[in-house]
């Protein structure tokens, strides 16, 4: 059998900024071992998380090398979607077929690649999952990229609440054209729970109301920039107010905190104000104490971590079945081709200002996904 | 049959500070009516809700009033023991005795009184609830008197965190030679809790010996002042700390928060720190998010409401039984003898600094309680 050109963005020690220490390599790649499927990447996003891996700052390693390198050279990307387009010997014929479109099972597994043979363990099968009459659309599968970053993480925030949320309740969230926010209005639209938009006061007021002509699409109730939440309660007036999802930290934060309703929640899952580790939130005694609200931080891999292998399965496998029944849409992202841009990707992705689409890799595209 | 000459604080209309509107009312009492039972009051606390309800800052009104009064006189005082003295008619044989030792089952009875007439359903009878072996001392029943807002708050405050609490894990608490504080460290202690305590910084060596002292005493592992917190991660060196209790707020709130092993949780229940509702904390993200830490608010009121009336009862009772077995030792408390200091009493309690014992009335004596 003939060996497969591959390519793959590598690094072997940390390095700051990240796209310093990142080589692409070009490599020939095997047939699968035993036990192992042979994938095409298809997308895979360039996500915060690792941009923090490859500068040494995020505990979790890469689990895959590139092949044939003298020194070990890590494979980044923990999310993306690939194409199986071969088998190993002693996988189950039911459990993979040339065709089928698979994403990572678990952190590590390296998406900034063009092919690779990897375990068949840690590949989670969409296309077994989805009814056999839902065919994706090539905007399905790049929404299927941002499945476990996006759509589980938006997932979680609201079902970590699920004690308090009821059909009618309202919810508030900043940074709410972020793709995880955009993701939770969606969500939250579907249960019945009507959300409140805090976005980024926007100098250009023909970006501002496309923002807020998106975010009505996806369902949000009321659309607010940080400064009209701070002069004005006209636009949360009345509305109670249970859970406060904050991506911000700082200022925008104890805005957030102060519309709670008695006995709210405000969950903090990013500090994109800035500030890092020293960012801080001024909590008083007014909000925290009368009004009984509570304050948590929120890692989706602890809240992950609470379900069996099989649960976190049938939850992806569900999302995506509303990506591909139109229930669910892809927020916006920009695409960067793949061995064009190679490590200028990254680099984009670094001086990104917050608040702007995601950047994903695209890969090479096949028309026959089935 | 001869009425019986009682006396009670009572105030029309909010003032403050609260003891400006109090009056001393000397009337005389009937015979107990149908469904009730007359009780003589042994000792009530003066606490700081009392405070606030007379000063009308505080929702919830006293729901008895001094008989033959012109205008309503509402009698404060929320707490407290009394001996059963006579009953009315349509009472249980079974449920009261005289010389039986109640407690109010609710909040609004009214204890600032030396005698009342009261509906038998308002009462808890601590004397059938205990085994007949347990004859309660002097000390027991002045702990009684606290039973509701001392020992049943500390219990729901170590209740309120159960899902996390085990033997062996430690936890930390600030104004720790308060009287609730001191309660949650013997409760813990019994529980196998470990317990860091923080006092506030004294002028005087001796009387800071002298608390740390008493802390070790109800079980304390470690002592720690303020400034000596804030110095020095010694006193919490390789402690995992579980659960912060704050009565403070403010800097000291941060000091506890930044203690907290990953995914603690800091629940503040006062602003002793003083700033009243503006009173504010800082929460950084190094502290919220790294930590994955939770703060939140308590109302004691909130969890008692989690319960049947019978739960709450059985909790009361035994907690009554710990007392009386000498495993809960009640808190250093200042006694003021009713009738010679009335409103004085409350004038001292509006006056007193931060720290400073609980003050709590004394009534008349009986010699043999059952």
């Amino acid at each position: 059998m003939s060996q497969l050109s591959a390519s793959a963005l590598s690094f072997t020690n940390p390095s700051t900024p990240p796209s310093t220490g990142l080589t692409l390599t070009k490599f020939h790649l095997d047939k699968p071992g035993s036990g192992e499927v042979q994938v095409a990447f298809l997308y895979a996003p360039i996500n915060p998380l690792d941009l923090l891996v490859v500068s040494g700052k995020y505990p979790v390693k890469p689990r895959h090398t590139v092949p044939g390198t003298p020194a070990p050279s890590y494979v980044p990307g923990y999310d993306g979607v690939a194409r199986v387009i071969a088998i190993g010997e002693d996988i189950s014929p039911s459990a993979f077929h040339e065709g089928d479109l698979v994403i990572p099972a678990g952190l590590g597994l390296g998406t900034w690649r063009s092919h690779a043979n990897v375990p068949a363990s840690s590949l989670l099968n969409l296309t077994s999952g989805l009814p056999s009459s839902d065919v994706p659309a090539r905007s399905d599968v790049l929404a299927f990229s941002i499945l476990r970053t996006v759509f589980v993480t938006a997932y979680l925030l609201l079902e970590h609440s699920r004690e308090s949320l009821k059909p009618g309740d309202w919810i508030i969230l900043n940074a709410a054209t972020g793709a995880i926010a955009s993701a939770v209005v969606q969500l939250a639209t579907l249960r019945g729970i009507q959300s409140i938009c805090v976005i980024r006061d926007r100098p250009d007021p023909a970006s501002n109301q496309a923002a807020i002509d998106e975010l009505k699409r996806y369902g949000a109730h009321t659309v607010l920039t940080e400064s009209e939440l701070e002069e004005s309660a006209a636009g949360i007036q009345g509305k109670r107010i249970v859970l406060a999802l904050d991506a911000v930290f700082g200022a925008s934060a104890e805005r957030l905190a102060a519309t709670l309703a008695p006995g709210g929640t405000l969950v903090n899952y990013g500090t994109l104000g800035g500030g890092g580790p020293a960012a801080s939130m001024r909590l008083t005694s007014r909000v925290l104490f009368w009004n009984q609200i509570t304050v948590r931080a929120f890692r989706g891999s602890t809240y992950l971590a609470q379900r069996t292998e099989e649960e976190a399965r049938d939850m992806v496998v569900w999302l995506a079945g509303l990506v591909v029944q139109q229930r669910l849409r892809m927020p916006s992202v920009q695409l960067v081709r793949w061995g064009n841009a190679d490590k200028d990707g990254v680099r984009r992705a670094e001086d990104r200002p917050v608040g702007h689409a995601k950047l994903v890799w695209e890969f090479e595209w096949f028309e026959q996904l089935k």
